[in-house]
């Protein structure tokens, strides 16, 4: 894969031809935070490996990344705890819809994967360890900053009680593993980190950034600063292509064909291994809630490009 | 990715590997025919994008292609009748074991993808479309003969009559498509041309030049002959790394990073985009039902060239 | 529980009342047969314990006895390996449509009871045992025809071809058992003879004359002849209370208060124990598959005699 | 049915058929005071139509009632709302274990019955109402005093805390029907009420003589005092037919053929229609759940009474 020497113009045309769109999805309505969202942003930034950052439309406006946060605090648990990790959770697809909770009765409270809403829980139970919540919190935006390389990054708190407030599949998601021994940490410690990891606000430049060693051998090119080895960097982004868009990975597979990670707030990073790392945000979302226009300015993309992992 | 100079020893050594390991994994016991298979054989072939063609071990023995049949019919069927398929086969991973009824009872009888039992009956049921079950088993054995330029590619006729005696289960699936309408000719036509796709007899010399399509954008680079175009290429190629390995598959995508397609006769394909395709074979299969030592050596021949498609 | 000397009036009047509904559901379309019958018909059958018959409406018409069929042949596989039958079959509700093959899959093919489609041809299966399909037919005939004391009772071979034909779902769960061993005959013989045994024509009159045993410890209280022990026939009408309407079996223990077994064909057959059997027939179905207007006339019968048998 | 004239020597010598059974099955462990319970402890009590009391073994210890008590809450939410309480649960048997959380996420958290977990949770939610927790669970244990005509009944705060401290799964399906509108208080209301009744301890002789209004018509014989319709009561034996042993229901009612419900403390309470009201106790335990003596002794019971409502 080689760098694209236009692609200042292929990440401005591609917003051009969103903004041309008229059907743009619908925006999450469980909390009233995203309900109220204006459908119109798009934002779309592409890092490559020189560093070099190409943005459109709305790349600074901060939105609430939600699952995104999921990527990075799996890269936080392995690096805790390692592969012992895969003892608590899986790393199949799941086949079902991201809060469902079918899979975990029949699998002996174990999630599929780190991706769906159970998985993350379990992975926020390996962060939160022997840390209070309100540490475990402060690692995780901590960590965030480091990436992107910046400090403004912030939580929603609104959307972190509008979450809480609501949670309740999420409660009984935790309960239910806590009832098999999967969950170790008091139940309310650990969704209280979960409900605020899922509350921070990014920007699709921030989050471009903060996905970059996952583009590039667990490192950021920039500084060298190693993350994570290139082998786990590989396996989180195998991870992101088997599951990382709820039931709609499969598609996204196949029309994209780069792994990523979406979020209910309309984000999705991406990676095009070797070569950049993407983030997109536009807040419509089609049925299996994944962002819309996002989706369709990463098939742009690549179809531009050529970054597409199966193939020339 | 570049080709790799030493692809002649790497994939020796990796042979003389497999060879001192003493835990082999159980040979599928449903049928005789697959019962009785040495379980020590082993082989394995590299075909790079100048045709070379690296091999080792039982490289020439033909063996049960079974599931791997699906990604050929996939390719037929696609040929035919293009993305109208996706109408009645989808593109997500299931998340349940290969011959799953309770998918089908919940999204009435559309199989999740084409690569579990249910999928890949769909699909040759495309296949069998106007034809007799005998001119379509013929188009399916003349298209593989073609793409692994060798004739003498058979289908053993004592397996098929065993996959017919004893497959009840598939029986099951293909009449519960019926009830739904999925399935369009007689059920016992596309089961019977099933059956003896999956009796296909292969080695890993014939399997490996059959898949170079999938690595090069569509077309076999050796002559220029197209197949599918790019795009298809890179779909089903998609296809293979979401759910090609039944309910190992996000596994298979986390340790060895190629899309690949499994078959119970412990046969398995795998592709490097622009770079190689692969075949290896040995009949013990891990619980998933996918060749134990297979998977190994692929995990082992991306670990020493590279190849992964989720980076460096 | 006393006779009640004013039957015929309270027969006369609910006939009556039922010709005054405008309700009256949807008749059963999955074959031409049900789907024309004419759902403006109703017949009602009381026989008491001194055998006099209380009739009124179509009670001489003749309708396809469907799932009613499911009673007289446990009553015959019991008679033939007694509660050996019960490790072929459970004894427990569902929870599933009548059709559902999800259960069959977690519950290694064997069927929950012996009402559920599957557990009725498990049950068939052991009627065929050593016999040619169509001797185990002639069989299940002349058992209802000694039952109902009515040589003319006869099967509509219309009915069974159309069954046969578009009995796609049968099938799917007949190879489904199959496959785990729980059929020992082949498929199509015990399907043939399942086809069959649903295709049968009885009148109301027949029906209630057939089910006497049930209501009367198990034997003919007009000819005192033993079709099966007292505890049998308390324990099939046990069966017939937890499972006999489908997914709609605890509402009909709820509103009407009696072991009974319906057929989508619009029959229903009930039991007070000690006192009375009864049919109605109405060929409109309710949601779950009961006859909506059958359901209807029970209820009423039960309010004006007292005969629940869940208390005064 | 008719009242026998040996009530009492059937009942001793049913105590000392159990006296001499070795195998006793298991105590629950979920708790240590259920784990630590003597499991050779035995009780029985048949209240007749006279109010004669027929008692045997340890019939005035105390136990925890457990699932009981859903049979006496149901009576109290029906008694307020009436049959708006089916809005919120069903009335189907489940096919599934008593805290199966996958039925609930098919049928969108409506709980199919009041005797299942979610069910009974909902039931309570229903009583709590407008009412501050501790005022619920006063009237829940007043109720039970009234109908046991014993004031000195109470709730075990041992087993009350116990139940909480363990009760993630309860409180996974409390908080997964919340998620869907179908418990309206704070789930830590109604979860607290619903700890408490099951933690509710009763002898046999006091649990029989509070069934005394499900044999009687809704009434009690002795004084005459209506607790519900008589309707109603039979309604409510239905239910505990089809749904009161968890997935041991079928065969209860196969074996027993009297509607009951057991509790995981061991006791069963049963009715006979028109005739008696029985409780047992023994707290072993058989796989679904229900006292394995405590049903050997209402089988030998039925046997030696004729009291089946099935049938002689």
């Amino acid at each position: 894969m080689s760098s694209n020497p236009c692609l200042a113009s292929v990440v401005a045309e591609i917003a051009d031809e969103v903004g041309r769109m008229t059907e743009r999805g619908d925006v999450a309505r469980y909390i009233p935070e995203l309900a109220h969202v204006d459908p119109r942003q798009f934002g779309m930034v592409v890092v490559d490996a020189d560093g070099r950052v190409f943005a459109a439309g709305d790349s600074d406006t901060p939105f609430s990344i939600q699952s995104i946060s999921k990527v990075f605090t799996l890269t936080m648990a392995l690096g805790m705890i390692g592969d012992r990790l895969w003892q608590r959770v899986g790393r199949e697809p799941s086949g079902n819809p991201f809060n469902s909770i079918v899979q975990l009765e029949l699998e002996r409270g174990v999630p599929r994967n780190p991706f769906i809403n159970a998985g993350a829980i379990a992975v926020t139970d390996v962060i939160v360890a022997s840390h209070q919540p309100r540490e475990a919190i402060g690692e995780i935006l901590r960590f965030l900053q480091s990436l992107a390389a910046d400090r403004r990054i912030v939580i929603d708190k609104t959307v972190a009680d509008s979450e809480k407030r609501t949670g309740f599949r999420n409660t009984a998601l935790a309960n239910y593993m806590k009832s098999f021994g999967v969950i170790e940490r008091p139940v309310e410690f650990t969704l209280g980190v979960y409900f605020h990891q899922c509350a921070i606000a990014m920007s699709c430049r921030q989050l471009a950034t903060a996905a970059r060693y996952l583009a590039f051998g667990g490192a950021d090119p920039a500084t060298g600063r190693a993350v994570v080895t290139s082998e786990r960097a590989r396996r989180i982004n195998a991870l992101m292509l088997t599951c990382g868009h709820y039931d709609g990975s499969g598609d996204f597979a196949y029309k994209v064909g780069l792994p990523g990670k979406s979020g209910v707030g309309g984000g999705i990073i991406a990676v095009a291994p070797n070569t950049a790392s993407i983030a997109v945000w536009s807040p419509g979302l089609d049925r299996a809630g994944n962002s819309l226009l996002g989706q369709f300015a990463l098939e742009r993309l690549v179809k531009r490009t050529g970054w597409s992992i199966f193939g020339p």
